[in-house]
């Protein structure tokens, strides 16, 4: 049945996709990705693709326009080259917080980018844990929005007993997401407070629900600068947590956002990190308090239930009933 | 200038229509919808739209999909008539809040809808405090999302005094909207925290931030069963609150709703509410601590910007400036 | 070969879709539509359709906006879903006589709602006795338009010899429909004449053909208000025919229009009425000389057909071929 | 005003063209096709249109092929060229007749062809007398379908007397249009029938209505091989009528049937044929008996509505109202 | 494996299609083109073609505008018969010398012909030595641009020995498409060249490359009136060439550009031509020393590449391997 | 008439922008582009657009893929900030030389990245010295493909006398380009010939055309690497040339091509190069034998054609005719 499938990892793709031919019990397609002197970029599979049901894997991280770009000159050549379908797996999906104008004039740069992977010939995608569920009704061709947090909490729930455990949500905006996986372990949740008290006071800090002596994993989908997230930590420690360790899907971190990490680490105020391989610089990390979480395995039975025709939503619990009695 | 605008409004927003043609002193088109024996609907203006820029009025609330049909014949009719350009303004849009798949195998009917617009004809669309603002990037064509908040106000100032005023968002989910007045206003905010404590305990609900002794006005986007608001403002009371009030855009009042709104404004619970004319079903409520805040002068300054080529984001700071020093 | 098939009745067409997939010995698709209090609808299958070739069964009469916007949800969520296909059955297809401009300014509704359909991603459509078959090709996706007098007549000759049969055509435009079963029959065919004979003159009815001692069946494709052929069974009979039946594929029946019928079958003017049941609603009546037609066996075949690629147009030859020599 | 505004007339439309630029008092755009040895078109405007508003002449008319190819090559130069709009006037829009599968795996081209004018780039199209209006449905840009029957009347009103006209419809399928206008004149109307009066007998024409000392006017949209009308001159001469004459927009006349039109009005069986000049090959017809109306002088008015923005439908009281007290 | 493939030859390609059928070993479709009295078409498959792979071959060779619109039109069929795809083989790609505005306000017709057949429903198209290969991206559909040259030298290399050859590029244009040739036998390559020497000198014509004793093909896309290679003839005897032939894809021989062959050929001055059949009117040439070669093999191939989704590169290589040591 | 344009130059176009709006005297829109530390970019004008007829200028050079990102997102910020139109001016176009599948497999990048503007929401394309003339037809929206040979010339004719000019295309491919120069000129032509004059032997460079005491103009539309230029110098020089220079239009000069003319140039066998502005970078060479010819005079005069309704074509004359007697 696997015979019709092609499998692509494009340049900032690569290792996952790798993992996951290898997973898939699929060789992995050969294709390259030629960079010319003056930027542009030229991507042609080696063998054939014709009426084959081509999937492609690229995070559109940084450089995320020669990333986008070289995805999109990928669907055109697979589509002038008779492919039966072509399926893109997009692990980080750049772009993602220009979701809306919040400001007159402002572009909505992820609706753009959404209609350019359409219009280049997309049949179908498949998104990690997207900054906002909307962004599904950007397209419309099918989308299937996964989310890790199942898969990370496996290596949380090694470190940490679940007595102990409070979910803390950085801020407001995050306060589905975080009461999601508390409600699930049936664990404690907290969510950070930032607001001005009265007018013309300064704008402080508070925690709502009790950290004391909890075991606090920070969550949210990306992580960039790292600022909210490090202030939170210096707060959930004044509360007195017992431990405090940050768990999030996509470690963007930019400027010096991973050697700030680092130090917190270091210093033993942030106990651990866990992130996954979405975006494959962080594949350099050598940090044993870093853990990367590989999504190979999860995209793998995502893709063969796309072959297969078998539901994904169900794929889910098997992860979260190890954890859940 | 205006003599080749022609603005119609559609059976469920007749009133605002008439309104906002007498503000924008141009007279409304005159436009039949049959309703035959069998349900189907015919719209046809009854003078010639050759050649025109046209403006459709019609909120999609309550029976929905009579209403969106209508417009989507109406959006054909002048199509086929040969106007120039096709306006749609939607002060209420039903269906927002089905904006992304929150589960598999649902639909994602906002962007249905949108799709349904744009296909039948519009060129551009104005919605009023859209329930998500990623809904703007579901249309390809224009999108102004307008904002009630600083009209309400206008209202809401006139009863109450500045200085013992705090702004509450009944949960998470509504703290930008709430942050964003209480910002611009300068006075104080509170939230409405709804979290199960510890696991195995009973969900409770608690206030961030100090409301004893503060006129508390609850905003939202949108009251349909009014259960949210209703437990907050016990809450609120109980908090010593001084006195607590509702302000929201739409007010679709689903089962009986109103009555449970009238119930605690007789018994003095409830001080006053503020609502807009987007649902037209609610000029009907007469009551006189149920303020309906019209919003058809602020509408004819936005066509007539649209019109005109002028800014809409600068329409706002009028009536901003007026409460803030 | 049948197991990637996935068949749905939505709501307005929940009986025929049953005896349809018991026809079609396939297991019938589970899909919930949940009503909201607001009239929103949400339409959602409850096994994964992934993969699958899904048929959505749904005849867009009365209420008619409330029924296509079901079918239109219905589809956006198939699609969302990854069906490998949506194929659409609308035994009785509303909005179709709104089939194009009779006077200037007008929609051409039917029009509208085939572009609604493809917009909102169906692949396929398969229509029962359209009002006008121009309305094919306002879709550009491939139509089915099918025929139910074949089924129709095995009912009628149970109940009359061909011998003493009359076609009739209630009105010039239904002439080409009565005289193509006439001509099949090989039975005599009359035509209901409606003109003012000289000017200044009142109108008058007159019948084209000698009706006299004859088994008159008048022959429409939908009754509505019920008024022409009404008055065509007195007509008929003041022309000494033996008796007269209808026959006729969707029953609209607006206003009174059913009790009318009754009575006149009650006196006796009228011998028996022929329908189908591409409009659930008229199962519900409880008239011996009502005879139900069931389409259910057809359309499985219709579908079979579909599936495993053979001529649709020959299906029509094993009913006709009962009735001719 | 209309100095933005350029006509041309394609090759097989120069005359009317011609007239119509008179009209409208504006130079006739110059434009060139070139026909090569190989059977291609090249069509190019001598001037700049650049940013004006197009209107492009030509009936797809014998040849139809190639009057459509030079039609869809003069749109795609023009909409390269920067027009800011393009109006497509088809006097004669050919393949009208393939307006619907009539068998299975008919095309249906005349809506491909709607498709493909629509596609090269036109904004809006106006037709005359089209074969059946669901045609306009066809169109997703805004159509005007045009009506000769009141010019046209205008000649026919010059020969005969009101008192004893009869206007008669050759078929059943004609019957509305003669209807219309026997309503508006306020005369005696006649139909022809033709059918098969009992099983197994010859079928057999007759006319409903007396047309006995009538001056009887045949009326058809379009005339091909002629055969339908001859029999109704024969039929109506055989019932006495005083004389028969003929009305249709389009005169097709394949084969020779202008030659058998002309023996019968040679031997004064027809006593007068009005057909108009949307076919320009007609304009070669050297036979005082054989009126051809020209409809530049309405063309132009309709252009002239369109681009003054008034009311078509006004246009045609003007015609009307001089024969109707 | 072939049994839901359907393969139709249209008019002007019925030999190649039966022969590629004969060479695929399926039965060939049969298909009716009915031409009526007005010049209209009607195409209609005998058999049904539901969810078949439907391939149409046709060249839209003289008269152009006639074979394009029976591919439309049987593609419009095809596509409403519910075909599972449509690929479109075009051996001879009429109106492709018109692929860019050489002056201003020129239509690019062949790029409008792209987009007609896209629109009209095509799924895939499969092109033979189009004139630029720019082409192949006036489609958003995938396309296979075949290449005849391997397939004629197998016919020029039964005649002449590579130890003489010389492959003549008759002017710069080809020089690409000789010079790949030349290349991959390893035989000498010569270019005419034509230019003014001198300001207000005449235009001369000379030659790049010795070509004495030398067995010179002259290599074309396509010889139109002929003149160019012609000329070239005359030139390169002479220049001493031991012999002079021409081979060309496409013979399109306008005016009387055949008899001028024949001439040359007839006084020796030309030794042999060779063309091939994507223009079957060459198929009646009786002249033993133009050389017609049938290209259905070849095309049989790719069909079997494209339905068994193998490389068509490879394809090639079968072909050149056989000159090339 | 101009107070409707807004005119705005993108990061890679800001000096040849604020020239053309200097010369078309309307104030330059300011806009700003946001660079994230992500590598995200963020487009957003400062004053409304709303009605107003944009222009964007942008080349999309090096980096070309934001270059292009950034046109893309700025087409999509004046879309939905209801600009009326949009125009886009890319002086230097990316992409270009992907123009066709010169192997299978290959994308068409330049007809994607056509697409992806088309798709963005542009209306209206201006181009300079587009690689291939076919790439207009990439885009279905109208196209000027400017071309900036004649405003070059002027600036070469200051330089050197008509009577020894000698102009010389470095390839076969670029014949065309110079003929028309010389033709126009009326001056000689010179071309390398690059060929293996017999198989197994070395390729030579040659010359046709004597350039002995020729001012020779190597004539090209771009130099990236500069190789078969710099190789066309020395052959040139070895052919007695009395000079040579160098004119092209893009100077994409990529590794270090630049510094390879900067010593040709200092060495004096290269004795003068002229290219334009369209790459800005190239504004940073300091070099007075470089000569950068501005092109804002010439795109000013094209934009005030489009905005005034005047034709293009005839704007070449005015350089032409100084040059020609």
């Amino acid at each position: 049945m696997l015979t019709s499938i092609a499998l692509y990892g494009l340049s900032n793709s690569k290792k996952i996709s790798k993992e996951i031919s290898q997973k898939l019990k699929i060789k992995e397609g050969e294709i390259d990705t030629f960079k010319f002197a003056d930027g542009e970029i030229l991507v042609k599979p080696r063998e054939t693709v014709r009426g084959k049901d081509v999937f492609l894997i690229q995070s559109t991280s940084h450089p995320v326009n020669d990333n986008l770009m070289e995805l999109l000159i990928a669907i055109d050549a697979m589509k002038r080259a008779s492919a039966n379908s072509i399926t893109v797996i997009i692990p980080y999906f750049g772009y993602a917080r220009q979701d809306r104008k919040s400001k007159g004039r402002e572009p909505i740069t992820a609706k753009l980018v959404a209609n350019l992977i359409e219009n280049a010939g997309a049949n179908k995608i498949i998104l990690m844990d997207i900054h906002s569920e909307q962004i599904q009704g950007f397209f419309d061709i099918p989308v299937d929005t996964l989310k890790a947090s199942g898969i990370i909490l496996g290596n949380v729930l090694k470190d940490f007993s679940m007595k102990d455990l409070c979910i803390v949500s950085p801020d407001y905006g995050g306060v589905k997401r975080a009461r999601t996986i508390a409600t699930k372990l049936n664990v404690s949740l907290a969510i950070i407070d930032k607001r001005r008290p009265e007018p013309n006071k300064v704008e402080v800090f508070d925690i709502l629900g009790n950290v004391e002596n909890k075991d606090c994993i920070l969550v949210d989908d990306m992580i960039d600068t790292g600022n909210t997230i490090i202030q939170a930590i210096d707060l959930l420690l004044s509360k007195k947590a017992k431990s405090v360790s940050v768990m999030c899907t996509h470690g963007v971190f930019s400027h010096d956002a991973i050697s700030r990490f680092e130090e917190l680490l270091k210093s033993k105020k942030l106990k651990k990190m866990y992130i996954t391989d979405t975006i494959e610089d962080n594949l350099n990390i050598k940090n044993p308090k870093i853990q990367l979480v590989h999504l190979s395995g999860f995209f793998a039975e995502v893709i063969n239930s796309q072959i297969t025709g078998k539901s994904i939503s169900k794929l889910y619990d098997k992860y979260w009933n190890k954890y859940i009695k």
